[in-house]
C-alpha cells in the first residue's frame, strides 16, 4: 500500500533537507519512502491533497500521565500539598481498569487532535492504555511506573516484568516500555536500583521526575546531602538512558552530569507555571547541546494536552526569561517538540522527522484559516500562530489515524460518552 | 426581533449573579432582555439550541493594532530595533488605504473566529477600519492615532477632529473614537498634551501605550526626571479616563498614580514575552483594586490575536512570578477578558457581563470536544482547557455574526484572497 501526499508545503526537519520545501511525500506501509518528490499519483494506492497545507512531523509529547483526563478542571488554583493530598490522591485511589482505558482513549482524541503521534506516559494499569494506543493507530512510550520501598517494588515486579514481556516492542515497535521510578522522593534507594537494573536488563529507557520544585531539591539535600540528579549518579542511574521530566532546577553540576551521561530532559512549561515550579532555564540546555523534548504533564496539572500551544508558550518564557526575544526561535522549539523529543525517547532512529526510512508520523496543518494569513514564514507561523484545531489530518506509521479532522481509528463519541460516565465515579 | 439561546450553561460575569447557571438567555433588538429564563420558545423569532454549549459574555481585546495582521510572521525572533527599523517602518511607511482596508478585515475574521466581539485599536487610515468593523458586526473603540511633534498634530488634526465628528458613535455606539498618542517617547510634551484636550473635550478616553520596556523607562527618567506616568502626570493626563498598554515596569508611585485617576491597564501578555520586555504583576494590580483588561497587541508581536490563548498565559504567569499556584485565579482572568476590558475601555456600563440591559454581546462555546471532557470546573476549563477554535457562534449587539463557526456578516474566502493581495505588496 503506497500513499501520496500532495503538492504541499513540507517541513522535514531534517538536517540534511532545506527547512521547508515544496512538494509530495510517498508512504509505503508504515514508512516514508521519498520526501519532496514529484511522485506521480498513479504510484499510490492513496492519493491526499496536501495544497493549502503545511506537513510536519508528527508531534512527540514525552511527558504525560495519559488517563489523567479523567481529573481535568477538578481542582485548579490550589497550592500543590492541597492539589495532591485533597484532590489527586483521593480520587486516583478509586482509579479501576476501567476508568484507565477510558481515561487513556480521552486522552488518546485530544492527542490525535492535536497533531501528536508519539507519547510518553508514566501511570498506574498500563495494560489498558497499551490497548487503546495500539487500537488507535500511535505510538507511546509506556512507562513501568515504580515507587514506595523495596517490598513494594518486590509486589509490583512481577506484573512491571508481564510488561516488557507482552508488550515491549508490540504493534511492530510502535510500544515501548520504559522503568519508570516516579521520583526521589517517593522511591526508595533499592526501588530506584531495581528501576536501573530493569532498564539495563530490558535495554530501554529510565523515565522519571527531576528537579520539578524548590522542595524537591532542598529535600533531597537535607536527606541524601545531593541534589536529585547528584543522588540518582550516585546510584549509577545514568549508566542507562534516562530521560527527566521538569527539571525546573537543576545546578550547573546536575547540567554536567546531564551532558556527561547524555541524558534527555523533557520540558513541561504550563505544568511548571500552573503549580508555580518556575521557569526551566531550557534556552541553557539547547546550548549546552543537551537533549530536550516538550511535554503536557497530565491533563491535570495543565488542563489539556495541546503540543502547539506548549511550543508557543516554550519559546515566550525563554525570551522573557533571558530578556533576549532573539533566543529560542521557532525552529528550536518546533525541534524539541519533535526530532528533540524522539532523542529524548531513544526513538531518534525511527521518528521525528520527515525522511526515508522512517516512521511515516506525519500531520497536516490547515494554512488557509484567517490566524494563518499571510503565512510569511510557515516555521514561525507553526509555533507562533497555529492552533491545535488547524490540525486536519493525522497519519501514524503509515495509518491515517484522523482525516479531515473526523477520527478514524476510534469512535469518538463512544469514547466521550464512556470517559465521563467514569468520571463521575471519581 | 426576539432571539432566544436555550438550554444553555451560562457564566453571566456578573456580580450579582452565580458564577454558573443553566438556563436561556432573551435578547431583543441590541439589547439582552433576560438571563436564566425559562423562556417559552414561541416567545422567540430565532431560538438558538445553547445545549451542549457555555454561554459567556463576548471577550474585550483592549488593546490591539488590528491592520497588523498583514505583517503577520513576517519578523520573529529578533530585537526590537532590528524589528522596528529592519522591517516593521519600512513595510509600515508602504501602507495604503487599501492594505487598512483589507488588513482590517483580516483581523476581524480572526477576533470573530476567536470570540472577540470588542476591540481598542491604535493605528493608522481608521476610516478603513471602521468601515470594516461597520460591516463585522462588532464593536471597536478607534484610536484617534498621534505621535510626533506639535506640527505633526496639528497637520493630522482636521482628519482626527473629522473621526470624532464623524464615527464617535456610529453604529448605534459600536463606534467610539479615543485619544490615542502613542507613548512617551514617541510624542513631544505638545502632542501629549493635545491629546489630553481632545480627550476632554470629546468626552472620550486617552489610549496610550505605558513603560512596555525598561528602556522606555530609563529614557523617560533621563529626560524629563520622572517615569512615563508620573511624567503623563505632571503633564494632567490623567485629568481624563486613560488606559495604558503593557505597564511592565510600573513603580510604586506609577501604581499610586493609577489609583488615585482609576485608570485602566491592558494586559499584553504574549507581547511582553515575545519581546522579552518581562513579567508584568497584573495579580499586584488587581490586589491593588486597579482596573486590569486583556489585549493581545498587534498580530505582529503575538502572532496572533486570540483571547483564549492571553487567557491562558495570563493565569500560567502570574502564578509562577508570585510562586504561588493560588493566585490568578481561573474567574479573575476572565473577568480581565470581559467585565474588566468593559471597564477599561468605559463601556462597563453597555458590555462585559451578560446582563439584563447590556448590549447583546454573547459567544457559544462548544463543551461537547474531547479536551474539555470532563467539563467539571467550567471556568477553568474556558481559562485553562478551551480553545478558540471551541466558539461556534457569535452574538454582537444582537446580531449573528458566526453561527455554528461559519462567519455570516463577512465573506472570509473574499477577505482572505485580498488580505494575501495586500500582503504580498509589503
Amino acid at each position: 500500500m503506497k500513499t501520496i501526499i500532495q503538492n504541499t508545503l513540507i517541513i522535514p526537519m531534517d538536517t540534511n533537507a532545506p527547512r521547508t520545501l515544496h512538494g509530495d511525500i510517498l508512504i509505503q506501509g508504515d514508512r516514508i519512502i521519498g520526501v519532496g518528490g514529484p511522485y506521480h499519483p498513479e504510484e499510490g494506492d492513496l492519493v491526499i491533497d496536501g495544497s493549502r497545507c503545511a506537513a510536519l512531523p508528527g508531534l512527540i509529547n514525552a511527558h504525560t500521565h495519559l488517563a489523567m483526563t479523567l481529573l481535568r478542571n477538578c481542582a485548579d488554583d490550589m497550592d500543590l500539598f492541597t492539589w495532591l493530598h485533597e484532590h489527586i490522591w483521593p480520587r486516583e485511589a478509586k482509579l479501576t481498569e476501567d476508568h484507565i482505558l477510558w481515561g487513556s482513549y480521552l486522552g488518546l482524541l485530544e492527542l490525535i487532535r492535536s497533531g501528536t503521534t508519539v507519547f510518553a506516559d508514566m501511570y498506574f494499569h498500563q495494560q489498558q492504555t497499551i490497548e487503546a494506543v495500539l487500537a488507535s493507530g500511535l505510538s507511546a512510550s509506556i512507562g513501568a511506573t515504580m515507587f514506595g520501598d523495596k517490598l513494594a517494588t518486590q509486589q509490583r515486579l512481577p506484573a512491571l516484568r508481564d510488561l516488557w514481556g507482552s508488550f515491549h516492542g508490540a504493534g511492530d515497535g510502535r510500544i515501548m516500555i520504559d522503568a519508570a521510578p516516579h521520583a526521589v522522593y517517593t522511591c526508595t534507594q533499592e526501588t530506584l536500583q531495581t528501576a536501573r537494573d530493569l532498564a539495563e536488563e530490558y535495554s530501554c529507557s529510565f523515565h522519571i521526575h527531576i528537579s520539578e520544585s524548590r522542595k524537591e531539591n532542598s529535600d533531597c539535600l537535607s536527606e541524601h546531602g545531593k541534589t536529585p540528579t547528584e543522588y540518582l549518579d550516585s546510584l549509577n542511574a545514568f549508566s542507562v538512558p534516562v530521560y527527566a521530566a521538569h527539571c525546573v532546577h537543576l545546578s550547573d553540576r546536575d547540567i554536567d552530569i546531564f551532558k556527561r551521561r547524555n541524558a534527555g530532559i523533557v520540558h513541561n512549561p504550563t505544568s511548571n507555571l500552573k503549580l508555580a515550579n518556575g521557569f526551566a532555564p531550557v534556552h541553557r540546555f539547547i546550548q549546552e547541546g543537551l537533549n530536550v523534548g516538550l511535554g503536557t504533564d497530565g491533563a491535570s496539572s495543565n488542563n489539556n494536552l495541546n503540543m502547539m500551544e506548549e511550543m508557543h508558550i516554550t519559546s515566550l518564557l525563554q525570551k522573557a526569561c533571558t530578556e533576549d526575544p532573539r533566543v529560542m526561535e521557532a525552529y528550536q522549539v518546533l525541534e524539541t517538540a519533535t526530532i528533540g523529543g524522539a532523542r529524548v525517547l531513544g526513538r531518534d532512529h525511527d521518528v521525528g522527522t520527515l525522511e526515508a526510512g522512517k516512521r511515516a508520523d506525519i500531520i497536516l496543518v490547515d494554512t488557509d484559516v484567517p490566524h494563518l494569513h499571510p503565512l510569511n514564514n510557515p516555521i514561525s507561523a507553526m509555533v507562533y500562530s497555529a492552533q491545535s484545531s488547524d490540525i486536519t489530518t493525522v497519519i501514524s506509521s503509515g495509518r491515517i489515524v484522523m482525516e479531515n479532522r473526523r477520527i478514524v481509528t476510534l469512535d469518538e463519541e463512544k469514547i466521550l460518552h464512556e470517559a465521563l460516565r467514569c468520571a463521575q465515579q471519581l
